[in-house]
């Protein structure tokens, strides 16, 4: 808090009012569903509705929570409203509706300058902590585990939504809250959508297989994808995963602080151009990952954020060629010094099972 | 999207844009997460962009689909501006950012007159016709059947996570898309809380067990919940039990066409109040279900909704003592003019395994 505290003086305000919950939770540690989080320069106050009166108590530090009887944002205009002087108040203009701004505008009647804070809070979270790459290191390990642990059910004659459902139990049986996302199981044809949803089909033989995956462990993400083969493949085959595993290496060996976002992306672009394969790599390299599955920084061409130590960001190459099958490989790295750090453990080598 | 058109003289607008995902699906079939459908006087147009292309082509009737390539509030905007008339565009200020309608307003620059469309689609939505009803009753059945199925594997020593780890797989196994909700196993003195999430903790012997559960097939949620008790209950819980069940069945027997959402609560409360138990029901009586699990209208104290025949609502009374236990039976039913029908299979008596 006292981090997002240091931009007040820059955008002129003495309060940042938090709407976005994962920014929130970031902030004050509040899990719940419902909830505004006012952070002065001195002190901080989460409203909440009586639901959360026990879990508030629980779970929130560094503010005091403020149970509201009348609604959040009755209690948070009042607040506002409250004290003699006008409040220069920061918000989240992408997280808050138009009709939660008018109802707090009606309330607090001109007694509020405004200022856009867009961001500021996603930005201070790019950044993980030793605590956070600890609960984010486990949540890969788990994802990984849960993986090898459903190799020997991927065969011709499972469906994909079995597979989908097999990884997902093995994610709540090792401890996982949830998943960071729908699990894609995608097999044949389907493996070149990259968006695709599991479905009743049968895995045949001779079929690649995209497994996109990922667990919330203690409220951090994990995304992880890996691609197999249900019996031989085509020497074809075989040197388009070869393609993609070397674009995500090279993508990888191109990570260390102060390096563009963009330019671990064309890294990645450029080992497929060399195998005539990049057309058919149609999504960017990767995305930050933490409290959400998708965070700042976006690994995506010309993309000039600067990476820093301590960013986690997702690596992803894939190519996808409609009508025959798609090839995806992802793991979730940490930026340190020394470059890029795996955190999910589970082999990359091709498969043919 | 005729029934919105409907609207459209009485708010004075000739078009409506609509923001909120569920409302795009129920309008024009799209499931993707990226979408704006603008519906004019006479035709539709869905904005979505390149990742959806094809998805949108399977999906998407009623409307024309454009593939955004410089951002959908662009392409919106671009839209908006074009042609000789200035719009008169109703919009849904719940469900767009202050961030989106800035961009929006940047690029048609006073060519759009603005006005609050708030809840409109919503409304439509809350009364399903035939084909949302056959897929509602599905979504019910299936989610009574992975309970049913479920019950043999409660019993001391199983943990909470572990029981809804095999809910969760039961659905997808099923062939549902997914949970309507992160499924809710509390044991014990944890059965007390209303929104607990599953935990490590075991099931003791002589516990309460309360099993909140809910499907989406085919796009359509199913919620329901059942209470049991592991060992041999008291008299006192087997009081407590027949209370909830008695409140619950007179809700039901309060629901038909014209009557108030209101009333329906009262119905519940006014029967624990007969147990001394009514101060311990300390959330609303139930909820619309739908594309959403939770929709118009809340059965809630002094709601003024008026009950109509096609509504699908949840009925779901509960007590719970802080520090012992919590009971809460939860049915969904649809209103016919002969009354509330239920959904939901799952046996409501009171089982102790």
């Amino acid at each position: 808090m006292n981090r997002l505290r240091l931009s007040f003086s820059g955008i002129g305000v003495d309060s940042f009012l938090v709407s976005h919950l994962p920014n929130i939770q970031y902030l004050c540690g509040f899990t719940g569903s419902a909830g505004l989080l006012l952070v002065g320069d001195s002190q901080a106050t989460l409203f909440t509705d009586s639901r959360y009166t026990f879990q508030a108590r629980q779970e929130v530090f560094g503010a005091r929570v403020y149970i509201a009887k009348q609604g959040l944002l009755r209690a948070l205009g009042d607040a506002l409203r409250a004290g003699r002087r006008r409040h220069a108040v920061a918000y989240e203009t992408g997280h808050m509706t138009v009709a939660q701004k008018q109802a707090i505008d009606a309330i607090v009647r001109g007694r509020v300058r405004w200022a856009n804070g867009e961001s500021a809070v996603e930005k201070l979270r790019a950044i993980k902590d030793e605590g956070e790459l600890t609960r984010m290191r486990s949540a890969a390990q788990l994802i990984s585990d849960v993986f090898c642990k459903a190799l020997p059910k991927i065969r011709a004659g499972v469906s994909e939504l079995d597979l989908a459902a097999e990884i997902e139990y093995g994610i709540k049986r090792a401890g996982g809250s949830g998943t960071s996302f729908e699990t894609i199981v995608a097999s044949g044809p389907r493996s070149a959508w990259a968006h695709a949803r599991p479905t009743a089909k049968l895995l045949g033989k001779s079929e690649l297989v995209v497994l996109d995956q990922g667990a919330i462990l203690r409220n951090y993400c994990s995304d992880m994808t890996r691609t197999v083969f249900v019996g031989r493949a085509s020497s074809r085959v075989r040197r388009m995963y070869q393609a993609v595993l070397q674009a995500q290496e090279a993508a990888k060996q191109a990570i260390r602080p102060g390096v563009k976002a963009g330019d671990v992306d064309r890294a990645a672009r450029q080992t497929l151009k060399k195998f005539d394969l990049d057309r058919y790599f149609t999504h960017s390299t990767g995305h930050g990952l933490g409290i959400e599955v998708h965070e700042m920084p976006r690994l995506g061409k010309g993309e000039e954020t600067v990476l820093q130590e301590g960013m986690v960001v997702t690596v992803e190459p894939g190519v996808y060629l409609e009508g025959n099958g798609g090839i995806r490989i992802e793991d979730d790295v940490v930026v340190t010094a020394q470059g890029a750090v795996d955190l999910t453990t589970a082999p990359r080598d091709f498969l043919e099972l």
